[in-house]
């Protein structure tokens, strides 16, 4: 009998915030929706779903919905054509109407196919960056749904891409082995640090290596002209300096903001507004240039990232591991942007989403863009040490994982510790409050 | 002590397929997440989130999951103020992140807080479209949020707007008391039928008074030339047939596969591509005019819609009661189609989603559009015998409801019989196979 999965188990893993000082949400956390595939020759594959607190229980939920399209499958069929049942879980007649390829549904079938992703590496014996490196343009290409992307990108442009790619890759992957992946770090960047706190943080982010760093933005524009005056003057004209506003402006307020902004030089603004307004961000960009725009980490699906490219409307792709549909609608995403020859920054942070996430921009680096110009992924320093195999970032780079897998797995230990609500953690007097 | 909401039920209701013979899902379903809200002077509101399946489990826990938010509120305020509402379920900080504004954590918001406008128009004594319809165009546009839609429309121009349409409506009150509002119908639409039972549906539909219907396509080519070949020599040149094709194809194949329909001139085609792709419905409907394209039923919010317009995308705008965040989300909607002259025709079918959207559409055209030219509302005709204040459809139209409240109430024998999976109709020998 060929090995199978024989079991699907979806947990809430929740971390208390170290400074639990929200005044809406007394106990707001990072956690995971996370997911171990097991299978009958005792293998394993581990993916997860970022979340901030009670929604972990919604996505375990959706998890579970999805799971018995997993359970039983043979894991040769799986591993070998992961794209497969990413589109059969995107296209669940019972769970499409409340996507369909957005939300909740779209990210609980992205933490299933990663977990069959991790599990292929394992098996593969590498890390996912190599294997995916290593597979053909073809096999690439064949992983990726196209269907809504041939008005923009076909099978064959695809495969040209990754062709063009060859030349230097062994080079390439020598010079990530030794010199890792640039970083970019969000440190010195959140509300309510004094000036002085601001300028420390910005000073050490730099003498520790970082090139850009990035501060959040959109609350009072006094208090933000006054906090990028400091980190400008902290860290001096060559560091780039990235502004945050969480989509909290439209589009007028985004572009009258900004230009208070623009003589303290921003590199980009990030999520200016909804991210599901290409026009808008086309209109912020044009309205801003050269100061770029970025976006990502909410924006859902590989058709909405081509009409950010279509419409001119981003300079900087954040891919996010967790959401969308798994590593290959990030591949999806990872092939229009280098079409466009966009740069893709990931976006880190949460639960995990580094660790994930470090695979695709060096897999890009290696396979496809073969460029680490003007790129970096987020680095966010927190939560590391619950991680198998956590990153590392030294000199203001991630260094490149060399375990099989694709880093998901969190540590038994804490998975027993911080599971809501029965874990020690949470059942303690104090819980919450660590 | 004021009256407050005291409890928030969130119920699974599961209605199997008169003919269960799907080979996929051998118990398919049309189902709804639904929910009451109680108050402590006995009153109650309730709403629905519309599911196929399983999925209603899942929208379900995201009710429970907002509805804290509801539970002990003072009834005055909610329905005095349900846009608040709607803000505060739409910007949930623990379940932002699984959205934003779209799929299960957008409709369940959308589930209460249309339980809050039915709550409020029982109070009120009077059907919906008509509570609406008479307040004022500052407190209409006082429950939309305009933060991200002002580049588009500002809540002068939508004041104006409405206040443009002040003249006559008391005429169209009556007329639409009168002779209702139009209905479309899908009857004849589905697949499979042989030519000669479409043929006889189609006629059937016109004599009853339908002056538009609608056809799926999309499976096969060939088949689609037949059957609309075959619907169009039924219906004669001057009823309307418009065609549907449920997101099934990419852009460039939307394009072939119409122009290879067009000499049946066929009105709308609906859904050509992803729900998501604003820059793809555009490129269509540049391709295919004078044939129009329709789309909402799959549009997860008014940033969408508001792009849809921006990029002449759409001749059609399907609004669909329990897809945004309510009525709120679907003023907006309606104030945008107006803004730009874009007729609404809403979706309907599923369970309740009629009886629900019908208001919007009276509403529309009593105090907003002022018009039913080019406008109908679906009408599909199943499930409706749950309801306490059914839809009437006669002559293809739809007749006003009189009843208080949003039509949203499935009658109490129903939801026990049918609530999944302990309903008397899922427990009892040979359910499911009704």
């Amino acid at each position: 009998m060929s090995e199978r999965i024989t079991s699907v188990e979806a947990l809430d893993v929740r971390f208390p915030h170290r400074d639990g000082s929200d005044p809406v949400d007394p106990f707001p956390a990072y956690a995971a929706a996370y997911v171990v595939l097991r299978t009958s020759a005792g293998a394993e594959g581990h993916g997860l779903v970022f979340a901030v607190g009670r929604d972990a229980e919604l996505q375990v939920a959706a998890l579970r919905s999805l799971a018995p399209m997993v359970l039983g499958e043979p894991v040769d069929r799986l591993v070998d054509d992961p794209g497969a049942l990413a589109r059969r879980l995107v296209g669940d007649s019972q769970l499409r109407w409340q996507g369909p390829e957005r939300g909740v549904v779209h990210m609980a079938a992205g933490g299933l196919v990663n977990a069959v992703w991790d599990l292929a590496a394992r098996r593969a014996g590498q890390p996912l960056w190599r294997l995916l490196a290593g597979l053909s343009p073809e096999q690439l290409v064949a992983q990726v749904d196209f269907r809504y992307l041939r008005d923009v990108l076909t099978e064959d442009e695809a495969v040209g891409l990754l062709r063009d790619a060859r030349g230097g890759r062994a080079g390439r992957e020598r010079r990530l082995l030794s010199q890792g992946y640039p970083a970019y770090t969000t440190a010195p960047g959140w509300l309510g640090y004094d000036d002085d706190t601001l300028a420390r943080l910005c000073t050490e982010a730099v003498d520790v290596g970082f090139r850009l760093i990035t501060l959040k933005v959109g609350v009072d524009l006094g208090e933000d002209v006054r906090r990028l005056s400091v980190a400008r003057q902290a860290v001096g004209p060559d560091v780039r300096i990235a502004v945050d506003a969480n989509q909290v402006w439209g589009v007028p307020e985004a572009i009258r903001w900004m230009r208070a902004l623009a003589p303290f030089d921003p590199y980009w603004i990030e999520e200016p507004t909804s991210p599901d307004d290409v026009l808008g961000h086309a209109a912020v960009r044009a309205a801003l240039a050269p100061v770029k725009v970025a976006t990502g980490e909410h924006v859902h699906n590989a058709v909405m990232f081509k009409q950010l490219l279509q419409a001119d409307a981003v300079d900087v792709v954040q891919i996010d591991a967790c959401r969308v549909a798994g590593v290959n609608e990030n591949l999806a995403i990872l092939l229009l942007a280098a079409k466009f020859g966009v740069p893709v920054c990931p976006h880190g942070g949460g639960v995990g989403l580094c660790e994930l996430v470090q695979h695709l921009a060096m897999f890009d680096f290696v396979a496809l863009s073969g460029s680490t110009e003007d790129r970096a992924i987020e680095y966010v320093d927190h939560l590391h040490e619950h991680f198998v195999d956590p990153v590392v970032v030294r000199d203001g780079r991630y260094r490149a994982p060399s375990a099989p897998g694709m880093s998901a797995e969190i540590v038994a230990a804490s998975r027993a510790a911080y599971r809501f609500p029965d874990g020690t953690r949470w059942t303690t007097v104090g819980a919450g409050r660590a």
